[in-house]
């Protein structure tokens, strides 16, 4: 990988970036040909295809190795710049981080709060959705992710954060209309339920629990892909779900929501993961939200 | 259009939601040369380049137009089919909308819970994300959206909603220790400030109108792309930022929030957009929506 010539790598980044070769090479201040030109011999030299030349353009698996080493180098030569005192009017530093939903609305920001602003550190937060955190982490446009998949993304390390704890609540009117009528596991199936997204298999997780036949929840299922908004429509009273412990409880407190199970939780593992890079920033950010999570959530034994 | 054969236009339709041709043979219970056999006259009836041959599968602009004629066949066929009372065990009506971020956080779902759910409608939402809602409604993924674009989409119908009114605000602390030194163009430039993502605009246009010079906001951002993490994070002191105004005002009466410049608001336009196609639960959603939004936003004039 040392011998990939920079201004190459950095091209390839450029390309990336801006989507076009053309917006590339007007970043760069060098013509279209020579952007072309520096793809080609860079796809040589590593002997893959790195580029797919779609519109935007994206990186090929291995070109997303040779972005995320690009994006490494670059916050390195930041980082020596800064210590050495010669660094270009190019602002403070600024950590992406990708962060799931529901850490976004409960513990994580109150946890950002906490770091050490001098230097100032700019957050650049990304919506965690599993498919996509895995690319850009891969991609390098995050350096870091809170997220619950435990398999470690390619140049990344993986640490456990603690359990997100979740309950399973409806607004008691719900309750009284939907599930009232027998036992939890036979009127859970065919009420009405709210889903996070495509992905989100707690609910159906929780009725295979229950049942004998291993169905999930059923096909009255509304999907409100915000983690407040879940959280709303559940109060709201349009479907029964697995409401977060820190928003739940006040609206059990105040009889808003009422639990399906009471003393029933289920936990869900929360990772962090980050490059294999020594950042100062990173190192920072990732001892806060480290130490905030041990108090957040709940111990993994 | 009309005399495109369905079981291609089917078949394409499979091809773009399962992702690869393979998986859309098994799906239709066909083998895969069937399957690229009929995309292949698809494209030559049609005279155009309906796929790119991307993983996963993606339709091109013309595809699109194919697709979204696919989708709302089968809406269509399957309205008659409940109407004629031949509908095969197809579920209930499912609307999928895209609704923008702080619609979703403030008067969008008590407007839902407004839509009669007999028969059952189960609600599909989408976070609006206005580079990726075009195409959204495009292809028919979604049948509507809540979105700031007054631009109609190919094959759509817009309508304004009213204004959604924002409040430039910041923690008292924050106020303090950041925008006490002068006045606020002055100070505002310079503060760490709080944007939703890279096509917030609002930060950007509120500081140009303070400033003669024509700058935006500073270079000390804080990206936080979700609704309640923004407004969490103004209260926190990380920026100050525009909040919602049924998001900013209980904070402002509590005193966890100061306006930066009394009495001055920011009015952002709402629309929706549908399909041009008569389908009854969209027409009752529709219907409730605007009745709800004339209610919840502020008058256009």
């Amino acid at each position: 990988m040392n011998e990939l010539p920079f201004d190459q790598v950095r091209t390839l980044l450029a390309v990336v970036d801006e989507g076009t070769f053309d917006a590339a090479a007007a970043a760069l201040h060098v013509t279209p040909s020579a952007v072309s030109q520096r793809i080609k011999m860079l796809e040589q030299r590593t002997g893959r295809v790195l580029l797919m030349r779609t519109k935007p353009v994206r990186p090929t698996e291995s070109g997303q190795v040779v972005v995320r080493f690009a994006r490494q180098l670059a916050s390195l030569e930041r980082d020596m710049q800064m210590e050495l005192g010669i660094a270009a009017d190019s602002g403070p530093a600024r950590l992406p981080i990708a962060v799931n939903a529901d850490s976004l609305a409960t513990w994580f920001l109150p946890a950002l709060t906490r770091v050490p602003q001098n230097p100032p550190i700019c957050f650049d937060l990304h919506r965690e959705d599993e498919a996509h955190t895995a690319a850009l982490l891969r991609e390098g446009r995050v350096m870091a992710a809170v997220t619950s998949s435990a398999e470690p993304v390619a140049g990344c390390t993986v640490r456990p954060l603690g359990l997100a704890r979740y309950l399973p609540v409806a607004s008691p009117q719900f309750a009284a209309r939907h599930l009232s009528a027998g036992p939890l596991e036979r009127c859970l199936p065919g009420a009405p339920v709210i889903v996070f997204d495509r992905r989100d298999e707690l609910q159906d997780r929780f009725v295979r629990s229950l049942t004998s036949d291993g169905s999930g929840a059923g096909r009255l299922r509304h999907y409100v892909p915000t983690s407040e908004g879940f959280c709303d429509a559940v109060a709201a009273g349009l479907g029964w779900g697995l409401v977060p412990e820190p928003q739940a409880e006040p609206l059990l407190r105040s009889g808003a929501l009422t639990e399906l199970l009471p003393g029933r939780r289920v936990d869900v593992p929360l990772y962090w993961q980050q490059w294999k890079l020594d950042v100062p920033a990173l190192a920072l950010v990732a001892a806060t939200i480290a130490s905030a999570a041990a108090e957040s959530l709940h111990n993994q034994d």
